[in-house]
């Protein structure tokens, strides 16, 4: 029987600790070999069930263990192009939580590391490509069963938003996603970003306007809208309404049991991502992990990461100037065609 | 113009007084003249906004006034029978509110009465056949577009009942719409109740044995299941799933505004038969009186009565016993094929 | 009793037609007197079947009769103008389809018209008041049992378009039941249109670009956008997503038997705007029958037409120019405070 | 790190075939080192793609090479009683595919022999007990949110049957899973069963009367029904329904992309089990492998396969009797309270 996969876990945080537990548990064929984690505490209450896992305070540390394949980069967004450049040093199979790295200007330095590798090392987590939901419209925009695809209506509402969450983290934490969502969809490159600033719910913190209408343009000229909204209360949902040339597709819809009670119908609805999107993870999980046995990457590339992170610059900006913002990026290189 | 049809309503309690405000307010072609009810006070309150309507105590008096086209009867149904004969007699447009009379007996000697009078007078308030959700179950059926119907599973759910409501009135008021339902929708007689009491709820009075499950046989076979559950307390439901050969059909889901809230999805359950049932009432009447202008009747027979009124006192029969229970009926009379 | 309204019908085209039938079968307190066309064969065949109204070729004829209390204007939009001014001399109860005229101008001159005849003489068409889901969607506003409302995303969509449909027409026929919902929402005036012209749909005769996103901003700063996308050829549809600080409303979702068949569940789509808003028509003539024979008014007012037909202008102009127009209304007179 | 589970898979049929490659896809912690068919062709095609894994014709001959730590019985259900007295003489974990053996006698035998091992070794494949449907329904009925449990409806749907499905397959090879479920649900073992047979679909093969509808009863007196239609034509469906004295909970309901498209509003019925209950059969298979390496079981037991092979018996005597069939039980062995 082949060995499984010795993978490295960079960031034991609420990430971080979800897919440790994921590898552990439901993925068949990898085995979560190390933890790393500047605090060295939280990095061993992570591996506290799992026997034969090490714990590590730097990355360097576990590398030079010898017992590690492949790692998966979970820390916050600001050190994962210092964590991408090394393991790339390494040469071996990344998956790196989004977003690549915060701004489009280092996020192509990595680009630019990896086509030195000359290979494709890096998979990042955008996971919403796995969902079952995001591939069945994916699958009828390239069928073009209900003819061409012409507007996307995009929800992303959270119940709230953590300590900290600026104003700008609604663009690239949350929006980012939809970004990619729509690249994928489409298979097209986004071109511009425009964000509306209305009425603003009394329930956000300082410094946040939320909720916030953002106006997005692909090449071909499909239009996106996106309405962002980390506030919510109620839950949370994320949910497209596509309106092709033949009919109306809309996915992100409740679930689960249906229950009448007390004069009311319905259900219970999804209080975070991690109920949202558990299944996609795993599968996006279980995608690397097959894929880096064979030594490729099993999802969206690096390239990915850096088209996402010029838009979120333009959509930072266009949330300043309440204008349309153009979207520019370097040319392709070879490696990503 | 026409001449508007001069209607008396006897009986001002709750169906009543739904009617008096029916008819003088949506129904085109149809004034209330008079009111007739025992309790003159309640008669006097139900006309206080309709100029021009008289209250009585008894409907020999507005017969007598000479301002009565046609006579809604809107009494407690062991009031039917003298009623309808009084009504007969006059040979007027009668709607009579089902049931027709309370058992089988009473209600073949108003078939006798009405089959002197040599032509159909007496609609019963059968009011779900002008549903449209049952209209268009009914569609279907007689079209065949899903093949033969093979089996009905039927809910039938009140939040609670008024003091008084027995064990027998189960079947006799509530159940009676089933048999009337899937009498029409069928197009075939009823041959047989059973009564399954299994667990009963604690919420209902003492004397009631709730829920309970009927099953039904037509005369093709058809099986039809009901669960009756009158004391449900979430509210309002009454709803059909129809097994066909090539396909399954539902009707009587919720609606409304769907609401996500508090972690929650969903809507507002309807609240009682007036919601839910509110335009299938406006239709019937509107039927009724175009029908009674034209001196024919709008919607099911007395026959229609008799065939239930018989199927209630199998259900009760089944009820005591818990073993299967013949429905047997006269044969038809022409008057009504 | 109280003697029927006699309404006098101009236009006897297919909204004409449509509301003979109505007030003939349905609208109690009402009887059609009068059909006026130009085309006396079709206000001949609109009557055929209504013992006692009489057609005319011109309004003067049929109010010189002396059998007309009322008037319904069915005619196109750009005929009524001179319509609305004959009926305000003779001071009579109006029910003027939308538009109430084509232009702010025009509009403003009936305005100024009734102003002189001191009373609201005139209700304007926009029937979605009378639909319950959005009257249920209105009254969770005006409670603000979900907080305040922050964004609405409507959706307006048709099958398909009658030969002539302009595109300006997108705006002027059928986004202005947009503008007056949103109006009748939030009860605030819309402050500004934008127009964002994408991907088009190729089942869009020559001159249409269909789809299209229009945004829209009130008063208080609520965004709203409407995709209006009127060759959608899977039915029609008009629906709105209301997101509040406490939680997300959805109304105009699907209805109707709900079936399993041939590897796919679902129901039949709404055909037509007769089909979706029936019964809010229904609602409506009856109010402003009632109201009429209150010489009162029971809808939305000239002031109402008036304000939509500066926001149509204001969208026309920002279909063509793709930026954020500005709507701007005169003083609001007494009358319709 | 721990080794992986050496699991042998008896049985390269559809089923044996989807766990060979569920446990090499999917589950973390287990090879598959055996593949056992009678016929060696198809078992050696079972594995083709899975390096390490080995072909045998016997069980036992699996068993002698050494590499095997587990055992899962996939085969037809007449061959299960010899293939789990060998398995319990090796005394390994195994996980046994529905039914634990056709009929209550020979089910019985396997208890006893179990039960001379002195531990549960048997964990049976009534894997809708690991659905999240079945699980949130349990956890209601178990909180009593609800209060008591009243009724359960159930409904059991297949497009279509495989050649040689006899009429009382419809019992043993899809009521039995109704029948586990009720136990599961109520925690409580089933008293009688009764068969209607009314009208049959022109569609099933002959010897086949098909829908059934299966009255049940529990020990406390919860009535179930269960519409057993197993050449429904429009596709596969497991829903319950339950009753409960404060509100109704439904399960199994439709979902996927929504659709609007041709007049038609809905989406894609599940085509078979596989897609209904694949993460349930991935949940179960982890759960049992993650009990095997702690030598437990980790789901059903043997005693729950033998009771719901006596309710099968009950069931079958019934379809022929149209009568209520008793369910007699031995006494539950120490070992399974």
């Amino acid at each position: 029987m082949a060995d499984n996969l010795r993978v490295a876990v960079i960031g034991a945080g609420r990430m971080g600790a979800d897919h440790i537990q994921r590898l552990h548990s439901h993925i068949h064929g990898a085995d979560v070999a190390a933890v790393v984690d500047i605090d060295l505490d939280r990095a061993n209450a992570a591996i506290a069930d799992i026997p034969g896992a090490k714990a590590f305070a730097t990355a360097a540390e576990a590398y030079e263990s010898g017992d590690v394949d492949a790692v998966l980069i979970a820390t916050p967004g600001f050190l994962h192009e210092a964590a991408l450049l090394e393991a790339l040093e390494r040469d071996i199979p990344i998956l790196c939580e989004k977003p690549l790295t915060p701004d489009a200007a280092s996020a192509w330095k990595i680009v630019e590391a990896e086509q030195k590798l000359g290979r494709k090392r890096i998979q990042v987590g955008f996971m919403r490509r796995f969902d079952t939901d995001y591939a069945a419209l994916g699958g009828m925009i390239r069928s073009a069963e209900l003819g061409e695809l012409l507007m996307l209506h995009c929800r992303h509402r959270n119940p709230d938003t953590p300590p900290g969450f600026t104003n700008e983290m609604l663009i690239n934490d949350s929006v980012v996603h939809e970004f990619d969502v729509i690249r994928y969809l489409t298979g097209e490159e986004i071109t511009s970003v425009q964000v509306r600033l209305g009425k603003a719910t009394s329930k956000a913190p300082a410094g946040q306007h939320d909720p916030q209408h953002v106006l997005i343009e692909t090449e071909s000229g499909v239009l996106a809208d996106v309405e962002i909204y980390v506030n919510a209360q109620f839950g949370y949902e994320v949910a497209t309404q596509a309106a092709f040339e033949d009919g109306i597709v809309d996915i992100g819809g409740d679930g689960g049991p249906y229950v009448r009670r007390a004069g009311r119908w319905g259900g219970v609805v999804t209080p975070s991502f991690i109920e949202r999107f558990g299944a996609a993870y795993d599968v996006e999980v279980q995608a690397w992990v097959d894929a880096a046995l064979r030594d490729e990457i099993g999802g969206p590339s690096a390239w990915d990461g850096y088209a996402t992170a010029a838009c979120c610059e333009a959509g930072v900006e266009a949330q300043k100037s309440g204008e349309k913002v153009a979207v520019t990026l370097n040319e392709k290189p070879e490696l990503y065609r």
